[in-house]
């Protein structure tokens, strides 16, 4: 493994641009609590060393600054993911993820994941507005579900989507809990508890409205299933 | 309303015989925290004065001791409930109250409710192990469930089970948690929390292992679908 | 059960409009956590369907536009409900449900309470300011608490009103906590926790400020005192 | 004030013989967490120096030990107290405190509250199974309440006793939350906030179980009412 | 006891009018949490009825307009109360209060405690930032507090002072626990933890921040040292 | 997908029989909560319907009984599993699951994930003893490490094993909490909430001491990697 | 000791004059909380006094006050630090105190405790983002880490940086958490939770965000490597 | 930095063996959770490899087995440690470490801490029974703490104590909350918490009743004042 290069080093970070060599996948910028100039030096440090750049939680001015400059760069105001460059073409990923969310309101974590997963590599499939108090509408999307490598549960409140898909398909679900609720959510406590505690096996559990980390983690699960794992060489 | 009767006060404890005047049932004795020796003095002075005596969490050397004193008193080891006489007989019993257990662990909690609000003048339902990760078992008891007037839904872990019978089915689900479970459980917690923050409506909530709780309940609303709703003169 | 209709498909929202076939009452629209837009398309799309569409915790912003697009919406800026039609006319309402408030401070909760009660065709009664502190107060409305068919018990702090109601009144009690207070109430955890345990029977909770649900759960237990259980025809 | 005396220091305690002087009351000796070797060593010590020994959480087999050896000692199982002597004689008492509490189960902890504020010179009613439940029991028993110059409510589960007697009465409340209760009482937190949380002023609480510290500080409140405020010469 | 009065009933807010009668002190109004329209009306309806009126955490807009049309009346912008009239007029109130506050950021809490202990008939002072970490300071103003009736301690953080003076006074001290603090203080519960758990016997603990039933129960406890403990007649 | 068949329904138990049809897995016996007397009759029922039967957290009284009957029937007294048949042999394990523990005390919650994920057809390795405090000892393991498709971290205390490994390979990270420690391990929360907040990708975690949940979903994860993702016919 | 100064008392605020006497250092102004009148009244007496001054958590807009009265104070807007004066010169400083921060995120509370650290006269080292995600950044640090005589580790979320460091180091480690994070962080009590449990001993914990303590305590601890641990005489 | 050795790897347990050359110090043995064989395996395979030993939490039959093996062991059944051979001479320990206990219930904790800072080298003096009730107490071991280079403050319940001396002494305080106390004590929870906020600097925190930790990290800080720092060869 090679030692750290000192264009990594911006004094208020330090890139991790041996990430890939590592684990297969180049660092993702976490854009929250870093001001718009670190996050922007950052990025920009990045995309001059050749990775293609992922930010999560980017704020609006910031996807302004780093648009301008990238005219290849993309913003999606829902998942408030921002990208320049891509790590897998579209006709490049392999493997589907579906990404069924309980409700409307948890589409921003829902979507942060479907984006995540599909930087690194997947075929994303977002389905929503399944949650259990109308169990019919999840039936009626099984079929899609059950074509899925791996499954992604988006739910806030009681979080039960997680186990009853579980009970339902093969393949290993990805819970994403949400902060979405109020009073005994907790800030997506409940949502959090009801997965991490589901009588359903085959679940495991990401994060309160870690949509990064559930589709990152369905993406390393997903390209198992392909000879090749490693990312094409740009 | 009268005032409090002289032979009501035990010193240790005060008979509320009024309870059924005000509210149409009579006081349970619930036994945990209680000596021995209370209990069965409370039980005893209460069925002096020709009340039907239902005790909850009744431990066995207690009901050795009544059963003893009493022939037609009745203990259940798994409910730990323990009756001296009935407020109804079985054929006055009026309406279904459907008792939803997830898993055999839950089966404590579940015969308390079923047994408290056959007490209190209901006709009980029991059906077990019918969780969530199984989805199909509780489809097949549907049209069982959708005979009951109210519903009482008892789980432990992530508690999903009472959201998703009340989006199938017209009647008040009663949602019992229990403290089946470890780790992230936190003795019922989640369960607790998974079920108040239900996406379903149509759902409220009693205590952890509150089965003599939500079987009240249960009774209390039943009965507002009879035309007399007060227990029958003995 | 028929299956979903892909006119209930929005995208990024899926109509229940199975949900009066299932339980008897039609979906109610949640629209904190959605954009207006997605709020208002969801409403929109209920009323072509011909279902009456209740919002609740409404955005003044949504309320403007609905009402201006339907004359007959009507919007309650203190429960924050919007309506478009009713699914009972006002003297189609039946049995009473009596919303009582223990302060001031928990009309918004009670409110909503008691629109939804309404909305669910009840007949509804809203009492407020009869906290236990002054429990005079309580007393000198006990009348009109015992006409009623349920109780919902609203209050934040300690939450002691739903049990002392609940041991003076043969109604079951929806107990529905509020985030009134501050320090020690931690949101209205304390008033939850009270409700919870509380040492009267006859007492079951839903979420902290939840007035939907306390008001839907009340309609519910209302109507099994009817014969004829559904909503009329329109 | 005068230093330490090389008699106070034991090794492993430091009998704090100043506290009359600053406080007007004697140390107590908190016998859970000691050995019984080291509680006997402790109280036998204060007892030589002259001190009349207060010790609470007493083991029986340490009751056994200072029984034997001091016989005018006095144990009270139901309290767990294991005093040596009296700070004040029967007849020497001055001013009532009341000690209400909510159930039996609750005894144990009323029981060293009263005893405690008897050792430190109040007169003492202990007034039981009051709850809010059946809040004619209350009633009934409001005119000894009204005597009191202070009133010490016991209550486990939701705790609301406190928050009725002082919104009832003009003496102070001192509020005692029990670990009474299971589920979400979580070991007498509910209650705990319920107290904290009460709408009504004129309480003050002290830690779960903590009769001891209920029953002292009543009694230091108590005796403000007297002219001369400390304890008798022995 | 007379009954309520048809003028206590405003609809929105039920005045205690007996609340004097019952308890000794009128009702305080509480105005976080109503609109600045409810709580004018309910001060000025009060006013009329001839009851001193006191309201805590009162909006400076609400202020201005109390004082705009009762010139008597009072806002204390640091504790945010307002009153109009006075229950004690200053040469009539009786026996020292000592609030005693951690830090100049427990100022807040300190002074409502100050200002409603005032009202209630207690002569008050007021000692500002004598903590813990400086112990010198707290022992040089040891006379001050050793002149009190009723101490209230008032701190964030870890809540230590409360203990401390206990264990050098023999007045009983009134904990006041206030949310100052960041990180693990979590609102004020490391304060109202510590306090409740002060190894010290002698205190008792209010709601964090509740100034207000610091001093209401000060004024309580200390009015047994009085002959006469009601207010004048006005 | 076929109906539940009677001979399914134990009255106190529902064997979910078509769990492989629809997960690829039979169902697992969780024994904690049942009577010895209601887990041999299940795993008895589900022998005799020639399902391979793995029961966790087996009593040794049931193990007894089990080994007793069936001859093949095999006892793991650290991880506590009891099996009858396999569900694969030996030979058609495919996979690797490498299963790291941080200390010997994880040991019984690794040694069911091992157990577990070989039951459901991996291959395992079990490395033991790598925590973070002395991460030479990692470093000298990794090479082991990068061979599994799948690794399942379990730690206790601060859980940090598993961010650790996640940013140091290519495979996804399954997080095992385990309650091993004390004071501010809170029975695994701090190890869980390290897990869930871990700043590497590729973790997904699931319930405290849940050996079996993390050994399932790794295998679940592990067969994406084959061409036949079902069991052998038997 | 000498006693307090009445120079000392602002009637708000009491300066601890005494505090270098007792513990080697002056006090340090906290500004939050306090009203900008407030914190720049008490900077200035103690600047009367010759004290050097430092504030932390200074809001701006107390900063350019203090800046415009005197020349020589210096504002960091990271770090939130305000001072006048200094206590040491630069080359007055002593051993080496390294403050290592995960994250860029968590560099205003690395920051503070830098600079506090070297206000009480340490040397001081800044090493930023070398969390444990890639841990190969932590061990091209480890040389200069090595030559500190205290390390102070800095991190958000799973807070494992502490421990990691503390096992490849002689010199003691001070855990500072942060509330970077989001989710099951819960504003910082996972960092704080993990710290506190970190299987490798030498490591002590502060509050969440308290900067300004670990770099008070890292000085205190250092300059017990040197000869005078007292600072210069100004 | 060398490799680990194979004769360290136990299988179920890996010595680190090079943490002496690492950090200054051999690994210590934590006893619970490990069975008495286990524990034996590795105490006896250290001190095979010429490893000073010292076990934590060592149960008694442990320690029966190891005395018998090894007679220069020695047990301490207070503070449940257990050593074989020194690593440093009674002659050889430098610089004095003070151990002041607010109670006598806390002395295991305590004395554990003493042990394992006489272990790593100090002197140590255990000061008991000075908790803040009685300030009186600690203020005549004042001298006595003032001659110590580290202070462990030892404290359940409130935990004041550690604030309290942080602000009388210039050494560093390392605080050790112990889960003495019942109640709102939270098993340790009060006393983290209190020290955690306490409002003087100088204190850092360890995990609640890990007297060993706070022992090490003594003992640490303690050496920085030797010239030379690591442990004489044996």
């Amino acid at each position: 493994m090679s030692g750290p290069d000192s264009s990594d080093d911006l004094g208020f970070a330090f890139i991790d641009s041996q990430r890939q060599e590592r684990t297969g996948c180049p660092e993702v910028v976490y854009c929250m609590g870093k001001t718009v100039d670190q996050a922007e030096a950052i990025m920009t440090r990045m995309r001059e060393k050749g990775i293609p750049v992922l930010g999560t939680r980017a704020q609006p001015e910031l996807a302004d600054r780093i648009v301008k400059r990238y005219p290849e760069a993309g913003y999606d105001t829902v998942a408030r993911t921002l990208s320049i460059g891509e790590l897998y073409r579209a006709e490049e990923r392999r493997g589907l993820v579906a990404v069924a969310a309980a409700g409307t309101s948890d589409l921003p974590a829902a979507s942060e994941a479907a984006r995540c997963a599909e930087f690194f590599g997947s075929r994303v499939k977002l389905i929503c507005d399944i949650g259990v108090a109308g169990i019919h509408r999840l039936f009626s999307r099984l079929p899609e579900l059950r074509e899925a490598r791996v499954i992604i549960a988006v739910a806030g409140m009681e979080g039960a989507l997680a186990g009853v898909i579980a009970g339902l398909v093969a393949a290993p679900v990805i819970a994403l809990p949400t902060s979405v609720g109020y009073g005994a959510s907790f800030g997506g406590l409940s949502a959090l508890l009801g997965m991490l505690t589901s009588c359903a096996p085959g679940v495991s559990v990401v994060n309160i409205d870690n949509g990064f980390g559930a589709g990152y983690q369905a993406s390393l699960i997903n390209r198992l299933g392909h000879l090749n794992r490693t990312p094409p060489e740009r």
